[in-house]
């Protein structure tokens, strides 16, 4: 394509209200175009891409035997209010009326849909198992849409149902798919970690989510430095460090006026965070618990949930301290004074000798040790899993690494088909549900997220096989009539060697067209100038590397055909 | 891909609530299945062909230098308000709003989305004339959406838009792309006629419409049996018959109880209705006005619309004719008695001696000669043209056909350009707006409609370019095991080959394999089964012609190959 008779325009400066790297740059480069908050047009250097990663998706779906389809974007409502979900999604639905007044949404996944195709096409076992897979365009009424293409509120994504007969058939359709997605990654250039996912309510077993590691990331993964174990913070066990002293101290009660949080206390003991007790109230389900955890340690609340089986939990408000008098900032299981649930973290088996709150307005007790001086009705993990903790298979140090999600994987079981009665006969003649798996990948998230990991100060730096264009041929001079026919030449010649180049014939000067080709970052310029002419030759580079070689004519078209 | 393992399963019977044979063949064949009233969830067989199609005419699109984008679903509900369209296009669209309270819709064409996106990449002439397209998911809110894929509220479509300096570039723009138009048909193995469209109210200047012959379209299109005219029936002009007699009749009155329509007074006077004045009166802007038109020929409204430079027009009511006292079928020019503006068509002009209408309950006059007897404020062309009228250009007899609109091109002028200030700085420096045109293809629709041209009784006959396979293996006898292994080899072979092939290897009988085979309709089908095997032979057949072909298993392949 001719620049020249290109739909483009780069902006030299950053857009205000673009405040990720890749968004900024996306705008820069002239791939999209924003019509609304988190809705986009896709231009031209963006479908290019788009394509190419959709092309890599479906390849790998169809190897594992995967059937595309396509479903409505409009649903009726009906069938999210039979599964419960118009509840569970909730605000991110955006919600219509027809001009008969039925209600319809536009949907943000399809499993209403997909298990209600599922289910007219599967008979018996002997259908089964089947994947369905689709490439689409999504809705979400984001509360706050933002970074570009990273979260808006129109998106493509690849989204795969797998149909099976039992727990075992899901097991081996997961892994197949898991296995696929590895390959789309690797295939697209882009290095991706496969991490334990949370399962969340709807109670599957197994989750996985695909990061790709970059610096503004929102996710952090927690993964080993030397087994493969890998998991997101909400889902990542750990082991923290222990702290066990042989001997014990006796207890004291020490008058500490004004120091109610953990950096204070363990500041006015002279001592670590790692000695002292963080003793939280939440209110669960209208009750009281105390959760308690070393003071080094976080709680994390998406364990803390799973444990209760609750997803409705929250720390109790000033107010609600007051009224079960509990002394806000000095609160500790230990003479806590009142009758409620007490749960707590491993840590604080694994630590003797620790500083925690008296109960009663400016006092801690110190030389607190579990089981002596207190106890709990239950121990378990709760802790947020950080950098330096020791891994839960090896025991080796763990590391934090921020990341973009770009895949998630899903054991979903059977909620599905009980609620829509998508059932099989099995081989016994009874009647079974389908059990389900489901797999999204976010195809414009990608997109952006590579460019989030590829970049330098001056643009892009596209991975080669989701570049919009294999080459950038930049003249140079064009005013010049030699440069003008030779470069002619060559682009005629790369075009018809299938080599999909992109030729800026514009008549601006070097210094626009060197920076516009940095800003693209296709992955090899060539320049063709009245310098490189006086040696026949033309320079070639790699974007995001160093040296361009000076190659004469004929010999660069055949570099370029067999790179 | 193998029938064992693919998502089809066929239907006997008609489906009760599909109308049309395209929908009742699409639903039998598993191509699509329905969600909700006029929303349809593509198959992998329907998918198959959509691909096919949007391929096509994406290379076309490519080649005549159009360049492809894709443009948000969602749309703030300000750009259609700013351009009227809000009012104009109405209760089709589909409004929703955000979490926000921001309004939405659906988006059913993007004339407002792109001529915003060509504004921000257009400053002079110099980026111009380009084209933009994209394929992509429309959505209407239909009255009544109905025949599966011709009429859905969500569908497909390519939409073009070509954007361009002045009138002459507009032109040239239009006509590259029904270039493009005649080569997507083409290429899809689908008949296609060209005609002239109205161009409506927006008031651009040329419009076409590209119609598929079918003998249940909704359209009707008036063409020329000699030359090349070709109009749909709202726009087309014809001559309809001339009677002239060289001796005028006198006028009588003649009393006519009860003769109040054109076909009881011209059995009243055992006389043609080429013999009568038709009379209408209409409301228009609230005035009255009189049509006047020959009794054989029909008015055509969207030429009064035209003519009159108004779309708000509708046949008076009785109360508003008994107000003007007028005589409910008795009215006519002739003697009218009030003064309100009349207008008829030329064939009054074309015929003497006429029955008309005497304004008074009962009677009517005879020997009425326009001129002599009564005369109009104006004459214009009014008349519907029909079969048998003779051609505008050439007089030859015209034909009456119908047919599906599967595409329509527009040249829209600068409606939306000086709406929404999309301009560009011409040679003298002068802000001049950009002068539009645009280019629709209703993809799902051409699927359906060629369904609709392409069929018999025992299923689709699918035009080869856009079949979802090629090649349609039936092994037959699946017990034998040589059967089964010939036919694994086979398709093997079929498949390295590059032929895209479905497979029946189902254990079910030669009976449901042969008929599902002629629903489906796939071109090319090779029937292998224990007779076919004693003289190492397959059948091969062409789906809607006779005469199979026994050919040796090599001699098949290679025929199948190179066809």
């Amino acid at each position: 394509m001719r620049v020249s008779q290109f739909l483009t325009k780069t902006l030299r400066e950053v857009p205000s209200d673009a405040e990720t790297i890749s968004h900024q740059l996306m705008l820069r480069a002239g791939m999209i175009q924003q019509l609304a908050a988190g809705i986009y047009s896709y231009l031209p250097l963006a479908l290019r891409s788009l394509r190419k990663i959709e092309t890599i998706i479906r390849e790998e779906m169809d190897n594992v035997g995967a059937i595309e389809v396509r479903m409505p974007v409009l649903q009726p409502i009906e069938i999210w209010e039979e599964t419960g979900r118009i509840d569970t999604v909730g605000p991110i639905l955006f919600k219509l009326e027809d001009r008969r007044n039925r209600s319809l949404v536009l949907g943000p996944t399809h499993e209403e849909v997909v298990t209600s195709i599922a289910k007219s096409f599967t008979s018996s076992y002997r259908d089964l198992p089947r994947t369905i897979y689709q490439i689409q365009t999504k809705f979400r009424d984001e509360p706050r849409p933002r970074a570009g293409l990273l979260r808006g509120r129109e998106f493509d994504m690849k989204d795969a149902y797998s149909f099976d007969a039992d727990q075992e058939g899901l097991d081996v359709s997961y892994d197949r798919m898991v296995q696929a997605y590895g390959n789309i990654f690797k295939r697209c250039g882009l290095p991706t970690i496969k991490v334990e996912a949370d399962s969340g309510a709807i109670g599957g077993k197994d989750s996985h989510e695909f990061i790709m590691p970059a610096e503004n990331g929102e996710d952090v993964v927690i993964i080993c430095s030397e087994c493969n174990y890998a998991a997101n913070v909400e889902k990542a066990e750990s082991l923290p460090q222990e702290f066990i002293s042989k001997e014990l101290n006796s207890i004291q009660k020490i008058a500490t006026p004004e120091q109610s949080t953990i950096a204070q206390v363990s500041s006015f003991f002279a001592t670590s965070a790692s000695q002292t007790i963080k003793s939280l109230i939440y209110k669960v389900d209208d009750a009281l618990l105390l959760v308690a955890i070393r003071g080094d340690l976080e709680i994390n609340e998406v364990k803390l949930a799973n444990y209760l089986k609750s997803s409705n939990l929250r720390l109790a408000t000033s107010d609600e301290l007051e009224k079960a008098a509990l002394v806000s900032g000095y609160i500790s299981p230990v003479e806590l004074g009142i009758d409620i649930r007490q749960i707590g973290d491993h840590s604080l088996v694994k630590s003797s000798n620790l500083i925690a709150g008296a109960n009663s307005e400016g006092y801690h007790f110190t030389g607190i040790n579990y089981e002596r001086d207190f106890s709990l009705n239950e121990i378990t993990d709760l802790a947020q899993a950080a950098e330096g903790h020791g891994c839960p298979l090896c025991k080796s140090p763990l590391k934090s690494v921020r990341g973009i999600e770009v895949g998630h994987v899903f054991k979903l079981g059977s909620f599905y088909s009980e609620s829509l009665k998508a059932t099989y006969l099995d081989q016994k003649g009874e009647q079974k549900p389908l059990v389900m798996g489901c797999y999204g990948i976010g195809v414009t998230r990608i997109l952006a997220a590579a460019i989030e990991q590829n970049h330098d100060s001056s643009g892009i730096i596209f991975p080669p096989p989701i570049s919009p264009y294999n080459v950038h041929l930049v003249a140079l001079n064009t005013d010049d009539q030699n440069v003008l026919d030779q470069s002619e030449i060559l682009y005629t010649s790369l075009i018809s060697n299938g080599i999909e180049t992109l030729f800026d014939d514009r008549k601006e000067s070097p210094g626009v067209k060197l920076k516009d080709a940095d800003l693209l970052g296709i992955p090899t310029r060539v320049v063709i100038s009245k310098r490189t002419l006086q040696s026949n030759s033309v320079e070639i580079s790699n974007r995001g590397k160093q040296e361009p070689r000076i190659l004469e004519l004929d010999q660069a078209l055949e570099i370029l055909r067999n790179p």
